[in-house]
């Protein structure tokens, strides 16, 4: 694809939500120029993901890819409640991919922007000799009512929004050679990768959370429990312990751990890309939590723990606890949010 | 350095500005959380520098190359009227670079922030095989009053702020090979390394012209004046004649072009990176603005044209008139804004 053809397609999406969102002015000048919400407070956010480091095109298709990037950065929207309304896409491209993959990737973006009504406002794009990403959202939370990290206090239940593990058991059959046979049904396989390709950010969930004033602490599931509540203890000066019989694990993930000889708990505590969010609540407001929270669900979340005094993240099996603090997933990258 | 070093600095510098710069929360959670200025739109701009297309670390050091990654981008702040508030910075980095090279880079990256008062307030590092250095600038800019690519008349006048073709000369020398002896003098060759190697944006004059409202239309000379012009007239649906003998050019681009056998006015026209601004004017209100400009400047700007009917950028010299639509530079790459 000529890179102008990339370019007009950018800009045919950046014009689908103009009126509705805001822009003064979109992509086409030195900035864009957006109008912010009253009452609102910014939440922004940037991911850069890497080939061969965060994504191997063996592995995903270009649409996925392009689905996937922008999934990513809505999940830590999600994460503070708040509700994503504008992106800006830099893409450094490397030769050797044809006119379909460039096709499919920006399809797979647009059509997620699309679907979460958020609206491409600018960009760039430059050549390289490794595809390299960039998305950054910026979206409004509500004052005083956007979910943090450093806001659990002891005596807080920790809740999850759904299965953890998939994501890693989905990479897992990705990475198998060809010659690894695996007696795994189509099914098992199909929902594993499809949660790992294809993740679905718990937006609504996020935005119920913060702007009902029940919660005022949360993170989204994207290094694994175990980093991720430990990030949730560091900046809220507590520790936390998590009961390894209460974490939610799929039938899938299971069968899939039977398969591979491996414990269903690894995957689940040290799995990254779950993107499920993980909040914290009192006990006092607890039912109503729970009843708001499974109407957008369809299921109730899953209790896994408690803040405790202290600090470090514990987890407690047969009547024994261990330590396992930031013993998450890494992909060869930190964030400075 | 070890990554967490490097974070540790980025945090460091992060919460200089927060109280001053209505940040709620600044790296640490999910998001960014930032208040947005009352009466004020965002006005946002990104650029992607890739090593070998953008730069190569054997001409600017590391923190030189800090200091660009964050001018650059001021200057399309500048561009619009808008005052730069917040940033987040994404590096994709390679191995092979020491300690110094990522003190010195982050150095030149935060004090270059401070400098204009700009807020870092999150990012993502991650690992690659090339360099690759985002950043994201969100400023504030005066509803109504921004200026704009689509908003010069015809009858305008064209000024600019500076001398064109400096830094397109600086990098001619930085580009010689080692056997090219140039009988240039070490005042004149700092002079024109330093226009390239450290543009100075022209923040106070873009926002002078938007606060007074004197000036509708503006754009940053980043692509060389024949393309940048190109930009402004698509975009506003009208032609431009740039008078050759009007157009400024330093001494030191002169001497230099004699040595190189090129036309000064080559570098001036095609030459990127100026970073110096282009602006129409009314001439109803040419004396207030001229003015204005001198107080910021301390010289006058340079008027180089005028906005005409049609379509296209014409170079009008000896009586002659060429057509010089988007001859522009190409860093191999193209902006979305």
């Amino acid at each position: 694809m000529k890179e102008l053809e990339l370019i007009k397609k950018l800009k045919q999406h950046s014009s689908l939500h103009g009126e509705t969102k805001n822009i003064i002015k979109g992509i086409g000048d030195d900035c864009a120029i957006l109008k912010p919400e009253l009452n609102s407070y910014l939440s922004i956010t940037t991911d850069t993901l890497v080939e061969k480091i965060h994504f191997d095109l063996n592995f995903i298709s270009a649409y996925d890819l392009g689905k996937k990037t922008v999934l990513a950065n809505v999940s830590d929207i999600a994460a503070v409640g708040g509700t994503p309304l504008w992106a800006t896409l830099n893409i450094a491209f490397r030769n050797g991919l044809n006119d379909n993959f460039w096709n499919d990737f920006i399809n797979g973006i647009c059509d997620t922007l699309q679907e979460y009504k958020i609206s491409l406002v600018g960009g760039d794009t430059v050549a390289s000799s490794v595809l390299t990403i960039n998305l950054t959202l910026i979206g409004a939370v509500i004052p005083e009512k956007w979910l943090r990290r450093d806001a659990a206090k002891v005596g807080d239940k920790i809740y999850v929004s759904g299965y953890l593990g998939d994501s890693a058991g989905g990479l897992k059959i990705l990475n198998l050679n060809n010659n690894e046979k695996l007696d795994i049904g189509d099914s098992d396989r199909n929902y594993l990768i499809k949660r790992h390709i294809n993740p679905s950010p718990q937006l609504e969930l996020g935005k119920m959370l913060s702007s009902k004033g029940l919660v005022a602490c949360a993170i989204d599931l994207s290094d694994g429990l175990a980093t991720d509540l430990s990030h949730v203890c560091e900046e809220s000066c507590a520790g936390a312990i998590i009961f390894a019989d209460n974490i939610p694990i799929s039938r899938e993930t299971n069968n899939l751990s039977k398969l591979l000889r491996i414990s269903p708990l690894e995957l689940a505590l040290k799995g990254g890309e779950d993107f499920e969010l993980l909040w914290t609540a009192n006990p006092s407001i607890e039912d109503e939590m729970l009843k708001e929270a499974t109407k957008i669900l369809g299921h109730r979340p899953y209790y896994v723990g408690q803040i405790t005094e202290g600090k470090g993240v514990f987890l407690e099996q047969n009547g024994q606890k261990e330590e396992i603090t930031y013993q998450g997933y890494e992909h060869g990258s930190y964030k400075t949010n």
